[in-house]
Protein backbone atom coordinates (compact mmCIF):
# COMPACT_ATOMS: atom_id res chain seq x y z
CA UNK A 1 0.00 0.00 0.00
CA UNK A 2 1.24 3.24 -0.75
CA UNK A 3 1.40 6.09 1.92
CA UNK A 4 -0.18 9.17 1.26
CA UNK A 5 1.93 12.56 1.39
CA UNK A 6 0.01 15.87 0.74
CA UNK A 7 2.59 18.21 1.94
CA UNK A 8 5.28 19.82 -0.24
CA UNK A 9 7.46 20.34 2.22
CA UNK A 10 7.48 16.41 3.62
CA UNK A 11 10.80 15.57 3.73
CA UNK A 12 10.44 12.66 0.94
CA UNK A 13 9.30 15.00 -1.72
CA UNK A 14 12.28 17.35 -0.99
CA UNK A 15 14.59 14.85 -0.95
CA UNK A 16 12.99 13.57 -4.45
CA UNK A 17 12.87 17.43 -5.28
CA UNK A 18 16.74 17.50 -4.99
CA UNK A 19 18.00 14.35 -6.46
CA UNK A 20 15.89 15.93 -9.47
CA UNK A 21 17.89 19.16 -9.54
CA UNK A 22 21.21 18.67 -8.23
CA UNK A 23 24.09 16.10 -9.40
CA UNK A 24 26.11 16.87 -6.43
CA UNK A 25 22.92 15.27 -4.65
CA UNK A 26 22.35 12.08 -6.76
CA UNK A 27 26.31 11.76 -6.51
CA UNK A 28 25.99 11.98 -2.38
CA UNK A 29 23.71 9.94 -2.19
CA UNK A 30 24.32 7.64 -4.73
CA UNK A 31 20.56 7.63 -6.11
CA UNK A 32 19.08 9.11 -9.29
CA UNK A 33 15.36 9.63 -9.72
CA UNK A 34 13.77 8.83 -13.32
CA UNK A 35 10.86 10.31 -14.21
CA UNK A 36 7.42 9.16 -16.72
CA UNK A 37 6.36 5.75 -17.09
CA UNK A 38 8.19 4.86 -20.01
CA UNK A 39 11.15 5.67 -18.51
CA UNK A 40 10.36 4.09 -15.03
CA UNK A 41 9.40 0.98 -16.79
CA UNK A 42 13.10 1.15 -18.28
CA UNK A 43 14.51 0.94 -15.38
CA UNK A 44 12.64 -1.37 -13.86
CA UNK A 45 13.27 -3.72 -17.07
CA UNK A 46 17.22 -2.93 -16.75
CA UNK A 47 17.24 -4.48 -13.55
CA UNK A 48 17.70 -0.65 -11.77
CA UNK A 49 17.35 -1.40 -7.60
CA UNK A 50 13.72 1.13 -7.06
CA UNK A 51 14.03 2.55 -3.63
CA UNK A 52 10.89 4.42 -4.35
CA UNK A 53 7.55 5.18 -6.12
CA UNK A 54 5.64 7.88 -6.53
CA UNK A 55 2.55 8.82 -8.08
CA UNK A 56 -0.09 10.49 -8.21
CA UNK A 57 -4.10 9.02 -8.50
CA UNK A 58 -4.87 10.38 -12.00
CA UNK A 59 -1.32 8.80 -13.26
CA UNK A 60 -2.56 5.52 -11.36
CA UNK A 61 -5.50 5.31 -13.33
CA UNK A 62 -3.89 6.35 -16.69
CA UNK A 63 -1.34 3.87 -16.20
CA UNK A 64 -2.07 1.13 -13.72
CA UNK A 65 -0.54 -2.40 -15.37
CA UNK A 66 2.70 -0.38 -15.54
CA UNK A 67 2.35 1.21 -12.10
CA UNK A 68 1.41 -2.20 -10.70
CA UNK A 69 4.73 -3.38 -11.86
CA UNK A 70 6.49 -1.05 -10.51
CA UNK A 71 4.63 -1.33 -7.08
CA UNK A 72 5.73 -4.89 -6.96
CA UNK A 73 9.63 -3.96 -7.04
CA UNK A 74 9.82 -1.02 -5.37
CA UNK A 75 10.48 -0.82 -1.55
CA UNK A 76 8.53 2.16 -0.69
CA UNK A 77 5.32 3.74 -2.60
CA UNK A 78 3.76 7.05 -2.30
CA UNK A 79 0.43 8.14 -3.45
CA UNK A 80 1.11 12.09 -4.29
CA UNK A 81 -0.71 15.12 -4.86
CA UNK A 82 -0.66 16.86 -8.44
CA UNK A 83 0.74 20.15 -6.67
CA UNK A 84 3.80 17.45 -5.42
CA UNK A 85 4.50 15.69 -8.47
CA UNK A 86 4.67 19.39 -10.61
CA UNK A 87 7.14 20.52 -7.88
CA UNK A 88 9.35 17.43 -8.30
CA UNK A 89 8.67 17.17 -12.12
CA UNK A 90 11.68 18.10 -14.58
CA UNK A 91 9.23 18.71 -17.39
CA UNK A 92 6.33 21.32 -18.48
CA UNK A 93 3.54 19.03 -18.18
CA UNK A 94 4.58 15.79 -15.99
CA UNK A 95 2.90 12.48 -15.87
CA UNK A 96 2.91 11.95 -12.38
CA UNK A 97 4.88 8.83 -11.71
CA UNK A 98 8.29 8.67 -10.31
CA UNK A 99 11.11 6.27 -9.49
CA UNK A 100 14.28 7.11 -7.33
CA UNK A 101 16.72 4.30 -7.72
CA UNK A 102 20.36 3.26 -6.59
CA UNK A 103 23.05 3.75 -8.95
CA UNK A 104 24.98 0.71 -7.67
CA UNK A 105 25.83 -1.41 -10.03
CA UNK A 106 25.46 0.62 -13.26
CA UNK A 107 29.14 1.68 -13.86
CA UNK A 108 31.48 -0.90 -14.73
CA UNK A 109 34.68 -1.25 -13.29
CA UNK A 110 37.98 -1.09 -15.88
CA UNK A 111 37.89 -5.10 -15.73
CA UNK A 112 34.95 -5.11 -17.22
CA UNK A 113 35.95 -3.47 -20.16
CA UNK A 114 36.49 -5.66 -23.44
CA UNK A 115 39.93 -5.23 -24.96
CA UNK A 116 38.67 -6.24 -27.96
CA UNK A 117 35.26 -3.92 -27.74
CA UNK A 118 34.60 -1.00 -29.47
CA UNK A 119 33.92 2.36 -26.91
CA UNK A 120 33.83 5.91 -26.85
CA UNK A 121 35.38 8.52 -24.30
CA UNK A 122 33.59 11.47 -23.81
CA UNK A 123 35.75 14.37 -22.41
CA UNK A 124 33.90 17.46 -20.34
CA UNK A 125 30.93 17.38 -22.58
CA UNK A 126 28.35 19.78 -20.60
CA UNK A 127 25.11 19.40 -22.73
CA UNK A 128 22.99 16.59 -21.04
CA UNK A 129 21.10 16.43 -24.22
CA UNK A 130 24.21 15.13 -26.32
CA UNK A 131 25.08 12.93 -23.50
CA UNK A 132 21.80 11.23 -23.58
CA UNK A 133 22.20 10.97 -27.25
CA UNK A 134 25.21 9.65 -27.81
CA UNK A 135 24.67 6.60 -25.50
CA UNK A 136 21.24 6.13 -27.05
CA UNK A 137 23.12 6.17 -30.42
CA UNK A 138 25.92 4.27 -29.07
CA UNK A 139 23.94 1.55 -28.25
CA UNK A 140 21.90 2.02 -31.08
CA UNK A 141 25.09 1.16 -33.46
CA UNK A 142 25.84 -1.33 -31.25
CA UNK A 143 28.81 -0.38 -29.55
CA UNK A 144 30.50 -1.81 -26.22
CA UNK A 145 30.78 0.74 -23.89
CA UNK A 146 31.15 4.47 -22.84
CA UNK A 147 34.23 6.07 -20.67
CA UNK A 148 33.19 9.53 -19.35
CA UNK A 149 35.90 11.84 -17.76
CA UNK A 150 34.35 13.16 -13.89
CA UNK A 151 33.65 16.83 -15.33
CA UNK A 152 31.25 15.50 -18.16
CA UNK A 153 27.51 16.51 -16.79
CA UNK A 154 26.11 13.86 -14.89
CA UNK A 155 24.15 11.20 -17.05
CA UNK A 156 21.61 10.75 -14.52
CA UNK A 157 20.86 14.38 -15.12
CA UNK A 158 17.18 14.22 -16.24
CA UNK A 159 17.75 15.96 -19.79
CA UNK A 160 20.03 13.12 -20.52
CA UNK A 161 18.40 10.30 -19.19
CA UNK A 162 15.11 11.17 -21.39
CA UNK A 163 17.47 11.72 -24.25
CA UNK A 164 18.82 8.65 -23.77
CA UNK A 165 15.82 6.49 -24.01
CA UNK A 166 16.80 4.40 -21.93
CA UNK A 167 20.16 3.25 -23.14
CA UNK A 168 21.40 4.80 -20.01
CA UNK A 169 20.39 1.70 -18.09
CA UNK A 170 21.81 -0.66 -20.73
CA UNK A 171 24.69 0.93 -22.65
CA UNK A 172 27.78 -0.20 -19.87
CA UNK A 173 29.57 2.62 -18.83
CA UNK A 174 32.41 3.64 -16.89
CA UNK A 175 33.06 7.15 -15.26
CA UNK A 176 37.15 7.82 -14.92
CA UNK A 177 38.84 10.22 -12.87
CA UNK A 178 41.79 10.39 -14.97
CA UNK A 179 41.07 9.81 -18.61
CA UNK A 180 44.98 10.13 -19.75
CA UNK A 181 45.96 7.24 -17.16
CA UNK A 182 42.85 5.54 -18.04
CA UNK A 183 43.54 5.39 -21.82
CA UNK A 184 47.10 4.43 -21.50
CA UNK A 185 46.54 1.80 -19.48
CA UNK A 186 44.16 0.55 -21.83
CA UNK A 187 46.99 0.63 -25.16
CA UNK A 188 49.41 -1.26 -22.69
CA UNK A 189 46.75 -3.81 -22.94
CA UNK A 190 46.45 -3.19 -26.47
CA UNK A 191 43.58 -1.13 -27.22
CA UNK A 192 43.76 1.90 -29.44
CA UNK A 193 42.77 5.09 -28.34
CA UNK A 194 41.64 7.54 -31.31
CA UNK A 195 41.52 11.65 -30.91
CA UNK A 196 38.54 13.21 -32.78
CA UNK A 197 39.35 16.56 -33.84
CA UNK A 198 38.30 19.61 -36.04
CA UNK A 199 41.53 19.65 -38.16
CA UNK A 200 41.73 19.30 -41.47
CA UNK A 201 45.36 18.36 -42.00
CA UNK A 202 44.62 14.74 -39.84
CA UNK A 203 43.72 11.52 -41.06
CA UNK A 204 39.74 11.57 -42.98
CA UNK A 205 38.53 9.18 -41.13
CA UNK A 206 36.81 7.77 -43.97
CA UNK A 207 40.80 6.20 -44.14
CA UNK A 208 40.86 4.99 -41.02
CA UNK A 209 40.76 1.19 -40.60
CA UNK A 210 38.82 0.37 -37.59
CA UNK A 211 39.74 -2.53 -35.54
CA UNK A 212 37.92 -3.94 -32.68
CA UNK A 213 39.80 -2.68 -29.37
CA UNK A 214 39.26 0.93 -30.60
CA UNK A 215 38.16 4.24 -28.12
CA UNK A 216 36.97 6.89 -29.89
CA UNK A 217 38.06 9.84 -27.70
CA UNK A 218 34.94 13.13 -28.42
CA UNK A 219 36.17 16.12 -26.37
CA UNK A 220 33.93 19.20 -25.66
CA UNK A 221 31.38 20.88 -27.45
CA UNK A 222 33.20 24.67 -27.62
CA UNK A 223 36.61 23.47 -26.64
CA UNK A 224 37.20 19.96 -28.28
CA UNK A 225 39.82 17.44 -26.49
CA UNK A 226 42.47 18.72 -24.38
CA UNK A 227 46.15 18.79 -25.41
CA UNK A 228 46.83 15.86 -22.96
CA UNK A 229 44.29 13.68 -23.87
CA UNK A 230 44.60 14.19 -27.61
CA UNK A 231 48.63 13.12 -26.65
CA UNK A 232 47.92 10.04 -25.57
CA UNK A 233 46.07 8.74 -28.43
CA UNK A 234 48.06 7.36 -30.64
CA UNK A 235 45.99 9.03 -33.78
CA UNK A 236 43.86 11.89 -34.86
CA UNK A 237 40.98 11.72 -37.06
CA UNK A 238 38.75 14.32 -38.58
CA UNK A 239 35.44 13.98 -40.19
CA UNK A 240 35.92 15.53 -43.52
CA UNK A 241 33.72 18.08 -44.73
CA UNK A 242 32.20 19.87 -47.61
CA UNK A 243 30.03 22.34 -45.90
CA UNK A 244 29.86 24.46 -42.65
CA UNK A 245 32.25 21.95 -40.49
CA UNK A 246 31.72 23.77 -37.55
CA UNK A 247 28.50 23.80 -37.55
CA UNK A 248 27.97 19.99 -37.49
CA UNK A 249 26.17 18.96 -33.44
CA UNK A 250 28.53 17.42 -30.80
CA UNK A 251 26.30 14.31 -30.73
CA UNK A 252 25.59 13.98 -34.51
CA UNK A 253 29.52 14.52 -34.87
CA UNK A 254 29.67 11.55 -32.16
CA UNK A 255 27.32 9.83 -34.38
CA UNK A 256 29.29 9.90 -37.78
CA UNK A 257 32.54 9.04 -35.46
CA UNK A 258 30.68 6.05 -34.03
CA UNK A 259 29.22 4.82 -37.60
CA UNK A 260 32.43 4.75 -39.22
CA UNK A 261 33.63 2.42 -36.54
CA UNK A 262 31.43 0.09 -36.92
CA UNK A 263 30.35 0.32 -40.57
CA UNK A 264 32.18 -2.06 -41.98
CA UNK A 265 31.18 -4.74 -39.19
CA UNK A 266 27.79 -3.80 -39.72
CA UNK B 1 13.76 55.55 -33.46
CA UNK B 2 11.51 52.64 -31.64
CA UNK B 3 8.35 53.44 -31.27
CA UNK B 4 7.33 51.99 -27.70
CA UNK B 5 4.52 49.30 -26.74
CA UNK B 6 3.85 49.04 -23.58
CA UNK B 7 0.40 47.11 -23.48
CA UNK B 8 0.04 43.50 -24.18
CA UNK B 9 -3.30 43.92 -26.11
CA UNK B 10 -1.04 46.01 -28.51
CA UNK B 11 -2.32 44.88 -32.20
CA UNK B 12 1.67 44.33 -33.26
CA UNK B 13 2.18 42.23 -29.95
CA UNK B 14 -0.20 40.48 -30.55
CA UNK B 15 0.31 39.61 -34.39
CA UNK B 16 3.92 38.68 -33.42
CA UNK B 17 3.07 35.88 -30.55
CA UNK B 18 0.92 34.28 -33.35
CA UNK B 19 3.16 34.29 -35.59
CA UNK B 20 5.59 32.16 -32.87
CA UNK B 21 2.45 30.24 -31.96
CA UNK B 22 0.27 28.92 -35.21
CA UNK B 23 2.47 27.58 -38.33
CA UNK B 24 -1.23 28.36 -40.04
CA UNK B 25 -0.11 31.92 -39.21
CA UNK B 26 2.83 32.30 -40.76
CA UNK B 27 1.90 30.32 -44.09
CA UNK B 28 -1.38 33.02 -44.27
CA UNK B 29 0.98 36.01 -43.82
CA UNK B 30 3.97 34.33 -45.19
CA UNK B 31 5.83 35.72 -42.29
CA UNK B 32 7.79 34.24 -39.74
CA UNK B 33 9.32 35.61 -36.67
CA UNK B 34 13.11 34.99 -35.16
CA UNK B 35 13.66 34.82 -31.49
CA UNK B 36 17.04 35.62 -29.54
CA UNK B 37 19.73 38.01 -30.74
CA UNK B 38 21.69 34.74 -32.17
CA UNK B 39 19.13 33.85 -34.98
CA UNK B 40 17.81 37.48 -35.45
CA UNK B 41 21.65 38.00 -36.30
CA UNK B 42 21.91 35.04 -38.85
CA UNK B 43 18.10 35.73 -41.02
CA UNK B 44 19.74 39.63 -41.36
CA UNK B 45 23.29 37.73 -42.69
CA UNK B 46 21.93 35.51 -44.67
CA UNK B 47 19.18 38.19 -46.63
CA UNK B 48 15.84 37.93 -44.97
CA UNK B 49 13.87 40.51 -45.64
CA UNK B 50 12.92 42.60 -42.01
CA UNK B 51 9.85 43.90 -41.52
CA UNK B 52 9.87 43.94 -37.61
CA UNK B 53 12.08 44.52 -35.30
CA UNK B 54 10.99 44.09 -31.59
CA UNK B 55 13.47 44.33 -28.58
CA UNK B 56 13.48 45.43 -24.71
CA UNK B 57 15.56 48.54 -22.92
CA UNK B 58 17.38 45.47 -21.24
CA UNK B 59 18.23 43.89 -24.45
CA UNK B 60 19.15 47.08 -26.09
CA UNK B 61 21.59 47.50 -23.50
CA UNK B 62 23.43 44.35 -23.64
CA UNK B 63 23.22 43.43 -27.34
CA UNK B 64 23.81 47.07 -28.96
CA UNK B 65 26.11 45.94 -31.78
CA UNK B 66 23.93 43.58 -32.95
CA UNK B 67 20.63 45.20 -32.13
CA UNK B 68 22.00 48.78 -34.22
CA UNK B 69 22.67 46.65 -37.17
CA UNK B 70 18.68 44.95 -36.96
CA UNK B 71 17.72 48.45 -36.61
CA UNK B 72 19.14 49.58 -39.69
CA UNK B 73 17.87 46.79 -42.04
CA UNK B 74 14.05 46.73 -40.30
CA UNK B 75 11.82 48.70 -41.74
CA UNK B 76 9.47 49.30 -38.41
CA UNK B 77 11.25 48.72 -34.75
CA UNK B 78 9.39 48.55 -31.42
CA UNK B 79 10.26 48.98 -28.00
CA UNK B 80 8.94 46.76 -25.69
CA UNK B 81 8.49 46.01 -22.46
CA UNK B 82 10.23 42.66 -20.49
CA UNK B 83 6.08 41.26 -19.99
CA UNK B 84 5.51 41.74 -24.00
CA UNK B 85 8.95 39.83 -24.33
CA UNK B 86 7.51 37.34 -22.16
CA UNK B 87 4.24 37.03 -23.86
CA UNK B 88 5.82 36.74 -27.42
CA UNK B 89 8.74 34.67 -26.84
CA UNK B 90 9.40 30.72 -27.01
CA UNK B 91 11.99 30.20 -24.63
CA UNK B 92 11.50 29.98 -20.77
CA UNK B 93 14.23 33.14 -20.06
CA UNK B 94 14.22 35.17 -23.40
CA UNK B 95 16.67 37.41 -24.54
CA UNK B 96 13.84 40.18 -25.58
CA UNK B 97 14.95 40.59 -29.18
CA UNK B 98 12.97 39.27 -32.03
CA UNK B 99 12.54 40.20 -36.08
CA UNK B 100 9.72 39.19 -38.06
CA UNK B 101 10.57 38.57 -41.44
CA UNK B 102 9.11 38.02 -44.72
CA UNK B 103 9.21 34.40 -45.68
CA UNK B 104 9.75 35.24 -49.49
CA UNK B 105 12.47 33.78 -51.97
CA UNK B 106 13.34 31.23 -49.13
CA UNK B 107 11.75 28.62 -50.89
CA UNK B 108 13.36 27.21 -53.95
CA UNK B 109 11.08 26.43 -57.11
CA UNK B 110 11.68 23.23 -58.62
CA UNK B 111 13.65 24.50 -62.17
CA UNK B 112 16.50 25.07 -59.50
CA UNK B 113 17.00 21.93 -58.38
CA UNK B 114 20.61 20.70 -59.52
CA UNK B 115 20.22 17.33 -61.39
CA UNK B 116 23.68 16.67 -60.45
CA UNK B 117 23.02 17.85 -56.96
CA UNK B 118 22.61 15.60 -53.50
CA UNK B 119 19.03 16.49 -51.66
CA UNK B 120 16.91 14.92 -48.99
CA UNK B 121 13.62 15.00 -48.68
CA UNK B 122 11.76 14.51 -45.33
CA UNK B 123 7.56 13.00 -45.78
CA UNK B 124 5.72 13.83 -42.81
CA UNK B 125 8.42 14.45 -40.19
CA UNK B 126 6.72 15.93 -36.86
CA UNK B 127 9.00 16.94 -34.26
CA UNK B 128 10.46 20.28 -35.03
CA UNK B 129 13.61 20.00 -33.50
CA UNK B 130 14.00 16.48 -35.84
CA UNK B 131 13.63 19.38 -39.20
CA UNK B 132 15.85 21.78 -37.45
CA UNK B 133 18.88 18.92 -36.93
CA UNK B 134 18.46 17.80 -39.87
CA UNK B 135 19.05 21.10 -41.92
CA UNK B 136 21.64 21.74 -39.35
CA UNK B 137 23.24 18.44 -40.40
CA UNK B 138 22.57 18.75 -44.30
CA UNK B 139 23.86 22.20 -44.75
CA UNK B 140 27.36 21.26 -42.36
CA UNK B 141 27.65 17.83 -44.43
CA UNK B 142 27.62 19.68 -47.91
CA UNK B 143 24.26 18.79 -48.99
CA UNK B 144 22.62 20.77 -52.14
CA UNK B 145 19.51 21.38 -50.54
CA UNK B 146 16.03 19.60 -48.73
CA UNK B 147 12.40 18.80 -50.07
CA UNK B 148 9.42 18.64 -47.30
CA UNK B 149 6.48 17.64 -47.79
CA UNK B 150 3.20 20.08 -46.65
CA UNK B 151 2.61 17.25 -43.89
CA UNK B 152 5.82 18.16 -42.40
CA UNK B 153 6.22 20.23 -39.02
CA UNK B 154 6.64 23.86 -40.24
CA UNK B 155 10.14 24.36 -40.39
CA UNK B 156 9.72 27.98 -39.34
CA UNK B 157 8.44 26.70 -36.15
CA UNK B 158 10.17 28.27 -33.44
CA UNK B 159 12.28 25.37 -32.03
CA UNK B 160 12.94 24.23 -35.57
CA UNK B 161 14.78 27.18 -35.92
CA UNK B 162 16.75 26.93 -32.85
CA UNK B 163 17.58 23.23 -33.98
CA UNK B 164 18.95 24.34 -37.54
CA UNK B 165 21.31 26.77 -35.73
CA UNK B 166 20.27 29.46 -38.97
CA UNK B 167 20.96 26.94 -41.54
CA UNK B 168 17.12 27.35 -42.48
CA UNK B 169 18.30 30.48 -43.61
CA UNK B 170 21.23 28.79 -45.94
CA UNK B 171 19.89 25.94 -47.05
CA UNK B 172 17.49 25.67 -50.36
CA UNK B 173 14.82 23.82 -49.39
CA UNK B 174 11.59 23.27 -51.50
CA UNK B 175 8.31 22.25 -49.98
CA UNK B 176 6.11 19.85 -52.12
CA UNK B 177 2.62 19.19 -51.92
CA UNK B 178 2.70 16.30 -54.15
CA UNK B 179 5.92 14.48 -53.12
CA UNK B 180 5.35 11.19 -55.68
CA UNK B 181 4.54 13.46 -58.60
CA UNK B 182 7.76 15.52 -58.16
CA UNK B 183 9.82 12.69 -57.55
CA UNK B 184 8.82 10.56 -60.88
CA UNK B 185 9.58 14.51 -62.23
CA UNK B 186 12.89 13.90 -60.98
CA UNK B 187 13.52 10.66 -61.77
CA UNK B 188 12.50 11.95 -66.05
CA UNK B 189 15.44 14.36 -64.95
CA UNK B 190 17.86 11.68 -64.29
CA UNK B 191 17.80 12.09 -60.56
CA UNK B 192 17.74 9.10 -58.43
CA UNK B 193 15.27 8.97 -55.33
CA UNK B 194 16.63 6.55 -52.73
CA UNK B 195 13.62 5.27 -49.57
CA UNK B 196 15.55 4.64 -46.77
CA UNK B 197 13.54 1.99 -44.47
CA UNK B 198 14.19 -0.21 -41.39
CA UNK B 199 14.13 -3.46 -43.30
CA UNK B 200 17.34 -5.87 -42.83
CA UNK B 201 16.25 -7.58 -46.29
CA UNK B 202 16.82 -4.71 -48.56
CA UNK B 203 20.44 -3.15 -49.70
CA UNK B 204 22.35 -2.22 -46.65
CA UNK B 205 23.56 1.87 -47.14
CA UNK B 206 27.06 1.14 -47.14
CA UNK B 207 26.94 -1.15 -50.50
CA UNK B 208 25.45 1.60 -52.11
CA UNK B 209 27.89 3.96 -54.44
CA UNK B 210 26.67 6.78 -54.14
CA UNK B 211 26.72 9.15 -57.34
CA UNK B 212 25.81 12.94 -57.66
CA UNK B 213 21.92 13.26 -58.84
CA UNK B 214 20.45 11.29 -55.53
CA UNK B 215 17.55 12.19 -53.47
CA UNK B 216 17.11 10.32 -49.96
CA UNK B 217 13.85 10.07 -48.66
CA UNK B 218 13.23 9.72 -45.11
CA UNK B 219 9.94 8.91 -43.48
CA UNK B 220 7.88 9.99 -40.27
CA UNK B 221 9.41 8.99 -37.09
CA UNK B 222 7.13 6.48 -36.27
CA UNK B 223 5.43 5.38 -39.72
CA UNK B 224 8.31 5.57 -41.48
CA UNK B 225 7.65 6.51 -45.59
CA UNK B 226 4.39 6.06 -47.47
CA UNK B 227 3.85 3.17 -49.86
CA UNK B 228 3.45 5.29 -52.42
CA UNK B 229 7.00 7.42 -51.93
CA UNK B 230 8.75 3.88 -51.59
CA UNK B 231 7.00 2.78 -54.44
CA UNK B 232 8.03 5.77 -56.61
CA UNK B 233 11.75 5.30 -56.03
CA UNK B 234 13.95 2.83 -57.31
CA UNK B 235 15.77 1.53 -54.68
CA UNK B 236 15.38 0.80 -50.96
CA UNK B 237 18.38 1.67 -48.61
CA UNK B 238 18.65 0.32 -44.74
CA UNK B 239 21.26 1.17 -41.63
CA UNK B 240 22.61 -1.91 -40.90
CA UNK B 241 23.08 -2.27 -36.92
CA UNK B 242 24.44 -4.76 -34.69
CA UNK B 243 23.28 -2.99 -31.99
CA UNK B 244 19.27 -1.97 -31.32
CA UNK B 245 18.12 -0.73 -34.56
CA UNK B 246 14.86 0.43 -33.53
CA UNK B 247 15.88 3.45 -31.13
CA UNK B 248 17.59 5.52 -33.35
CA UNK B 249 16.78 8.78 -33.39
CA UNK B 250 15.09 10.34 -36.68
CA UNK B 251 17.75 13.05 -36.76
CA UNK B 252 20.64 10.79 -36.05
CA UNK B 253 19.71 8.14 -38.96
CA UNK B 254 19.60 11.03 -41.09
CA UNK B 255 22.86 11.98 -40.28
CA UNK B 256 24.11 8.95 -41.34
CA UNK B 257 21.99 8.34 -44.53
CA UNK B 258 23.42 11.77 -45.33
CA UNK B 259 27.14 11.03 -44.63
CA UNK B 260 26.99 7.60 -46.32
CA UNK B 261 26.12 10.15 -49.28
CA UNK B 262 28.96 12.54 -48.75
CA UNK B 263 31.51 10.21 -47.69
CA UNK B 264 33.21 9.49 -50.90
CA UNK B 265 33.28 13.00 -51.82
CA UNK B 266 34.37 14.27 -48.62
Amino acid sequence: MATEITSKDNATVKAAAKLMNSAKERRQQQRFIAEGVRLCMEALENGCEICELLYTEDAYLRYNESISKLEEAAKQCYLITEEIADKIADTVTPQGVFVVCAMKHMSISLEKIKTDGQYILLENLQDPSNIGAIFRTAEALGLDGAFLTTDCCDPFNPKAMRASMGALFRLPYLVVGDAVKTMGDLKARNMRPIASVPDDTVTKIVSVRFFRGAIMCIGNEGKGLTEKLKNVCGERVTIPMNGRAESLNAATAAAILMWEMVRNYA
